[in-house]
């Protein structure tokens, strides 16, 4: 029966951001749906954000197009332009190698969740447009660097 | 400004499906965000059943991932193994290449709406569960065949 039982889905709570950004991620938590159901070809996360909580750096993806509807509660998207209050129901949607960072923002009084689809590509790099940052996922497998693809050896 | 305003997407109704399932599908519509959203690399559609309304002939496909989330109304997700009842929030995953032939109908007397995400594989077959019939699509064209791959010239 491929209808997913989300109580016995795996809370993800932390981050892989090296410090100290990790800790900035405090208050979001993910389920990931689409490994639950045992899909590969694409993620799907369902993410909650509690008052005060941000979902990532802001980043954009070099190989992977990255598709977000909210669910519940306000959300605000951070981009280069700037900020678009969303509500449940508004959609966004991110091509791959298109250099505008994004992230959500909860600045409300409630939780709010979000479901998130990505690609997944074997070799994925990501760029962090308001710190010194990318990620270079290989097969999965994280790798911080700066900018410039020399090795991530703490903020500068 | 990635938020996709859906005011602005237009609505698809009718099927390629031949005759006599096309008309089937009536009370079906879609919004494809993924299009609208320039995305490339999967397909997000905005599904709206009527009361009354199927999403599809029962099927599965061969090489693509499938995700569905119901957003609104109450719906039926039937699969081999029987009936689903499915509610806002619920999600399902179907793997690609698992032969559990599945839809959603809407029994319910006010409208239904589901997110479903797909892959896109360059040459994708699908079969019916129910049908003597596949769909096999190629670099988004389709051409319908009998189960053992003959040209399609109606219902037998």
């Amino acid at each position: 029966m491929p209808k997913i039982n989300l109580a016995t889905v795996p809370v993800k709570t932390g981050s892989i951001y090296p410090a100290p950004y990790a800790e900035m991620m405090v208050g979001r938590s993910s389920l990931r749906l689409g490994d639950a159901g045992g899909l590969t070809q694409f993620g799907v996360n369902l993410v909650t954000l509690e008052p005060g909580a941000v979902a990532s750096l802001r980043h954009w993806h070099l190989k992977e197009d990255e598709f977000a509807i909210v669910l519940e509660g306000d959300l605000i998207l951070v981009e280069d332009e700037g900020e678009t209050p969303m509500r449940p129901g508004d959609c966004a949607a991110w091509k791959a190698g298109v250099a505008n960072g994004h992230r959500f923002v909860n600045r409300s009084d409630h939780p709010a969740r979000f479901l998130v689809v990505g690609s997944k590509d074997p070799e994925e790099v990501a760029s962090y447009s308001d710190v010194d940052m990318k990620i270079h996922m290989n097969r999965g497998k994280p790798r911080f660097t700066y900018r410039d693809d020399t090795d991530w050896a703490g903020s500068r």
